[in-house]
């Protein structure tokens, strides 16, 4: 736990934190929702997270009671207040106090620091282990606070001893309950899709850094392509990326981590450490 | 607003009822929920209401801190330190304050007395508006915390002047966000989907009603029968039986409330008066 959270621009200690029963997130699960990771006291690829923060808000209807930039300016302070230097942070965009218990109101907006959840050095060199699951987000562009799925799914993940669930619909397969999801053919080609799923901030910048030295194809996968792909993995805040070695009962390819999973998971530690040495530098130069 | 809310058996003026920013149900859109109607200060059908949320708890994982004669006697005290006569009653059970931000831990049981909706007495004689829309709730058999969708779906409800949402898959009639689907056939069956819905409780009430006067059929409605039916209304807590008139730009029939739907209207008024009836005469005699 950390020291402060913060409750509308306020920073709150964090027992203190409450919101009131009559909040629209609370009872009708409607509010926007994001999450950045915090690396050596910098907010990771903040300016990403907020546009993205801001597309679900204005999605949803809800406004948020600050810039893009005071917001960026609040989570420094939020930062430095809790001497943070690795965590994540969690946005939270909720509808509001609402009297009639559906119309959405005056947003509240919260940010909580949360601990990192361990890390098993061992999954990422093994692979990890997928289960599939017949589903597809409600509005699957927006970062909701919606994980009913996700969470009802823990038990099935545990019986099946998997990782996470990748949702599939109609043959297609989609993202998993918090991660997207990249194939690689045995052409060579890497693909992962393009609608349906919630575009994250780490996938994006994946594509960018493999663009230079792979094909690219954004575009819809069927199932049972992921069964036979080459190499498989998924991505996400928390997890960088992470090579999938099992998908239900069927190994991917000799289930080993494949050469370009390995090779973007270390052009993406690379491109991490070269954003954290620029932020750090502009930290330098303005103190 | 009413004067006391419950959280956790205890009675807590309402705005002073708080919960810690770590709930799940807030961070997550994960716990169960349910509504009743207190008609005449009787909490009506409560023991149906109570038999479906620990439904929801079960399915959820949750686990409610009272049992459900406990839950009821609590509800009476709730409903006599507010001197309630007309009032909706909102159940929470939430997944409680969770370290991960995940895992569910110990719940969180709410509930709150909230003012009815106005009743248009010209709606209910004249027949609602409804539009269709592509979607399937997240686990349909639970009463969730998750209305996304529907609060969502607010827009473009008011932009088409409907008052509710039909959700239909696979070319499937399912429910409104908050109402159960019946039609008549011109042959005179009263028909209901069987599954991939929430079994509301006015439904329930209804099909046994019904049983003694109309073939009934609970089984998967085309949407194309539902525009070509002889009769269409929705049934819930707050609105009852309420005819339908028009889905998206077509008219029902000739536009008007039929008879079927007018006689389970009726029967229904009766069934409830029936109901309170007997409720007020127990507690005469425990008085």
């Amino acid at each position: 736990m950390s020291d402060y959270y913060s409750i509308n621009g306020q920073l709150v200690k964090a027992e203190e934190a409450k919101l009131h029963v009559t909040d629209l997130t609370l009872r009708r699960g409607y509010g926007a929702f994001d999450y950045l990771r915090i690396y050596r006291g910098q907010p990771l690829f903040i300016d990403d997270h907020l546009e993205r923060f801001q597309h679900s808000a204005d999605i949803l209807g809800l406004e948020l009671p600050m810039t893009k930039l005071q917001l960026k300016h609040h989570v420094a302070e939020l930062i430095a207040k809790n001497a943070t230097t690795e965590a994540g942070l969690q946005f939270f965009l909720t509808g509001g106090y609402s009297a009639d218990g559906f119309t959405p109101t005056t947003a509240n907006l919260l940010i909580l620091q949360v601990p990192l959840p361990a890390r098993s050095a061992e999954l990422f060199e093994r692979g990890c282990k997928l289960i599939s699951y017949p589903y597809q987000r409600d509005l699957p562009e927006v970062k909701s606070t919606n994980y009913l799925m996700a969470i009802y799914l823990r038990k099935a993940m545990r019986e099946a001893a998997a990782s996470d669930v990748l949702y599939h619909s109609g043959g297609y397969a989609l993202e998993t309950t918090r991660s997207n999801l990249f194939i690689v053919t045995h052409e060579g080609q890497l693909i992962t899709p393009a609608s349906g799923i919630l575009k994250g901030i780490t996938r994006n910048h994946l594509l960018r850094l493999a663009s230079a030295s792979i094909p690219i194809e954004e575009r819809p996968i069927k199932l049972a392509e992921v069964y036979a792909a080459r190499e498989v993995f998924i991505s996400s805040t928390i997890r960088g990326t992470l090579p999938v070695r099992q998908l239900d009962e069927q190994l991917i390819a000799d289930g080993k981590p494949g050469p370009v999973t390995e090779q973007l998971m270390a052009q993406f530690r690379e491109h991490v450490e070269a954003y954290l040495a620029i932020t750090e530098q502009t930290m330098l130069i303005h103190s």
